[in-house]
């Protein structure tokens, strides 16, 4: 969706490393926000994305308007079951079809052989692959790890939304994910133990609302009461701080 | 769907015509079947497919399984509106979902250039070319006239459905489309009065019951009250007859 920071070009990076050709795509995408969402004010600024992925390796930027890829009498969506159900499908329920939808479109355009997206947005990371897997589509996904500021806060497009004393708060996204990690490595495996422990840490922030900070199985996203030893798990978060929606994700390996 | 006829056998041809590789997909999908319709006794003979299918051309036969198509955790549909809405749409609800999200997974599994489709299933080539403009699949559709028998009667895989009776029934089908045809050539332009003489028609045979016997716009299926003298004009027929559910199409062009 543009607005690129260092996540992103370490996308470009890591696809320029593994491929012959590089296309980076920026479409703020419609579909996928609310009509009470940020799309209008979802910040953009072409000529700094460009810099920043023709300097990250990128052979092509792929800029399309909503007017082309979306032209008068568009009628098609895409839905997927299943992994789209909870967390962002609560709170955001028409997202994963606008998600779905344009990454399709996205891939039948572009034609790659890998995509490579942030972990950053865990559950439209497994989206991404359920429609892969469950239309043949002939690429590979990459999921690459998260970037993030020295303090730990995950790096994103609507960072620029905080004010400095939301930005100060914000760290503590990251903070409650390394103590839930550090009681499951310690060998908790109680779902509400662990949610718990997200919850209050991020409610110790006043001016934190919780949509969902959960734990999940990383793969199926699905909510056991306890988790098996073997069994990988995610954390993920989504709260608002004053006007602006945060998401985070860990995912602590057995 | 197998249970291939000449009007399959003459798509294979055309596309032998045109490519250097084709490939026939032969799957009795379930997806678009509600659980009242005749997916299983829907006729298969693989063994007769397979003769004519090389027959006609063809150098590769696709026969997957519903578990290869559909693997445990499929979770995947595609929706298209608007030219779905109509006809079968009305009587068949779910059944363009299904064909929607088939095609495009048969279209990525085998990635034509081109798609040989029949005209017969008239809104199922609209759905299909719209599926592929919406979503900028990298192919051509190409929509083949239907076959018919000597009497006129659309040829079907579900034809042996019918007893040697109402088999002679049917060609009242076709002989609708004829006089509304006509009709049209002739000037009239009120649809009410086209689709009177449809129904008129086929109601003279007592055992059959109409679904739907209608004009519409050829590409958008619209249904004005009066069509323009440049407007090609599609008539559209689904009946019952004792137990079998025909249908049948013909494109008049101004």
């Amino acid at each position: 969706m543009g607005y690129l920071h260092d996540g992103h070009a370490s996308l470009i990076r890591t696809a320029r490393a593994e491929s012959d050709l590089v296309i980076t795509t920026i479409f703020v995408n419609p579909l996928q926000f609310a009509p009470n969402e940020d799309f209008t004010r979802y910040p953009r600024d072409l000529e700094r994305d460009w810099r920043i992925a023709e300097e990250a390796g990128a052979d092509v930027l792929f800029t399309p308007t909503p007017d082309e890829m979306y032209p008068s009498g568009f009628q098609t969506t895409i839905s997927i079951g299943g992994v789209t159900t909870p967390f962002e499908g609560i709170f955001r329920p028409t997202h994963f079809d606008g998600v779905a939808t344009v990454v399709a479109k996205l891939f039948l355009l572009t034609q790659p052989h890998k995509a490579f997206f942030g972990q950053k947005d865990y559950q439209q990371c497994m989206v991404v692959k359920k429609l892969v897997r469950d239309l043949a589509m002939p690429l590979e996904i990459v999921i690459c790890p998260t970037k993030r500021e020295n303090d730990g806060l995950a790096m994103s497009s609507r960072n620029v939304y905080l004010s400095a004393e939301e930005r100060s708060k914000a760290t503590i996204l990251f903070k409650a994910l390394e103590r839930a990690q550090n009681l499951i490595q310690q060998g908790e495996r109680k779902r509400r133990a662990i949610e718990t422990l997200l919850q209050e840490t991020l409610t110790s922030v006043r001016e934190i609302t919780i949509d969902y900070a959960a734990a999940a199985d990383s793969e199926t996203l699905e909510q056991a009461d306890i988790f098996a030893e073997t069994q990988d798990i995610v954390l993920l978060l989504a709260v608002r701080l004053g006007k602006t929606r945060l998401i985070d994700n860990l995912v602590v390996k057995t």
